[in-house]
């Protein structure tokens, strides 16, 4: 693991890091905020998945995540959103919702794209080990949240590994991409017409399908301009209310789809994750 | 005034805007954050100059401010760093430190720069009474901050304007462009050789000239690269201990000279704002 930059920031380190990654054979970066701790302390982490066209950065930059996280003691980690590289494959017309900065948090099975499109293995199982081996984080205790394709890659997760995280929420998250274009371009792209294999990256499908969570925090802008064509949290709300997971859905008034609506509801939803995390 | 983008963020509205300027013969761009108020409310105005290479948009996205000025119900107004477009002159070698992006809030006696580099009356004159006829704001409750070049500006303009501005602080400001790198290149480079005028932009000199306010607040990190050789707030300490100014300069341990520092002390130096902005 290579250090990029380290600044203080809060009383603590924000710091980005690079590392040639075994799930995605490629050098991938990803950003991680200390608190302030004592010596030998570990602290909780929670993880960040960024939505189509992001990386590591945009949520580093403008999130408004340090202050909070150094207040609750929270390690904060953002990875990328696929993976990068000269040899990687690309959407043919490098469109900005599938291929690079669209990984969609799957482990893609089809070619091109099943090289180096190992986003739900590198965010679930590589990057959790590398933080673990190199900041004082206590693995009994994660949480995870994202934005957009990145809540739809927090639900996805959460749901699947309900013991490992502890909390779930998400800003303006892709609940059912097997009913909407985004994932209509996605899923057979990255995983072909396995549709038991969408069912497992799609966080209202899991639902129906007996994944279960005791709580969700979801806050969703009524001025996004992606709300009724791919976002529908309506269907994450019927979906939870048949299976009896206690869902906070927040309609937020006059908010859209950009980083000031995430860094603005960013307060609540760390305080609900330190809550869950103890 | 045209609006380039509004949005939500802390139940208050983040604007981007620009308008022919008169004073540079260009279009300026700006941005404003308008606080949630009552109808009719006529709001304080915290103004924010940014430092070399900036525009409205590095404080916009990464200071952090909107959360305490949405509670403090402040105005927070950036305007650019410098007039922008083809025929506005640059620097012969482009470099950072002066030209585009580095108007150092003078207004320029030196061709070719004196045609649209009057940042000093954009910034004290022509864009306060935009703000003025298009915001809620109380022209009678303004105060001024900064960052590095920005603190520069902060600081010269609030000694020059004490009964304007009721607070002035900066981050990481030049407290002494004369004696320093980069005023040695900007100064003659805008003003010529007379070093009266250069006097009248160094905040050092202003105040051994009997320029005076109240106090002053201004936060440095012993870690920015630009300390011991461009900024030199010793020089500050002594200029206003013989003046009798009351300053507080807060060197902070591990920081640098980034928005990470900046958006760390933001909300001290809002709340400084805030108490003298009644």
């Amino acid at each position: 693991m290579e250090t990029v930059s380290t600044n203080a920031a809060h009383g603590g380190i924000q710091g980005v890091y690079k590392h040639a990654s075994r799930e995605t054979g490629t050098d991938m970066t990803f950003s991680v905020f200390v608190p302030p701790h004592a010596d030998g302390a570990k602290l909780p982490v929670v993880w960040y998945l960024s939505g189509l066209t992001c990386t590591h950065a945009n949520v580093t930059e403008k999130g408004e995540y340090r202050r909070l996280c150094a207040e609750l003691g929270l390690i904060f980690v953002a990875p990328d959103t696929s993976p990068r590289g000269e040899d990687v494959a690309d959407d043919v017309d490098k469109a900005y919702d599938f291929g690079l900065g669209a990984g969609f948090y799957v482990d893609a099975t089809q070619q091109p794209f099943a090289r180096h499109y190992r986003m739900w293995s590198y965010v679930t199982d590589e990057l959790p080990g590398l933080i673990a081996e190199n900041f004082p984080a206590d693995s009994d205790r994660q949480s995870i949240m994202g934005h957009s394709m990145g809540g739809h890659g927090a639900l996805t997760i959460g749901l699947t590994f309900p013991d490992r995280y502890k909390a779930v929420s998400a800003f303006a998250p892709i609940v059912a991409p097997s009913q909407v274009p985004w994932g209509h371009k996605a899923l057979p792209g990255y995983l072909g017409d396995d549709k038991a294999a969408w069912r497992k990256h799609d966080a209202v499908a899991l639902i129906e399908d007996g994944a279960r969570v005791d709580a969700l925090l979801v806050d969703q802008g009524e001025a996004d301009g992606f709300l009724a064509e791919q976002l529908k949290p309506q269907l994450l709300e019927a979906a939870c209310a048949r299976a009896g997971i206690d869902l906070t859905l927040r309609m937020q008034p006059g908010y859209d789809h950009s980083y000031y609506f995430i860094s603005t509801f960013m307060e609540d939803h760390l305080r609900w994750h330190a809550r869950r995390l103890g």
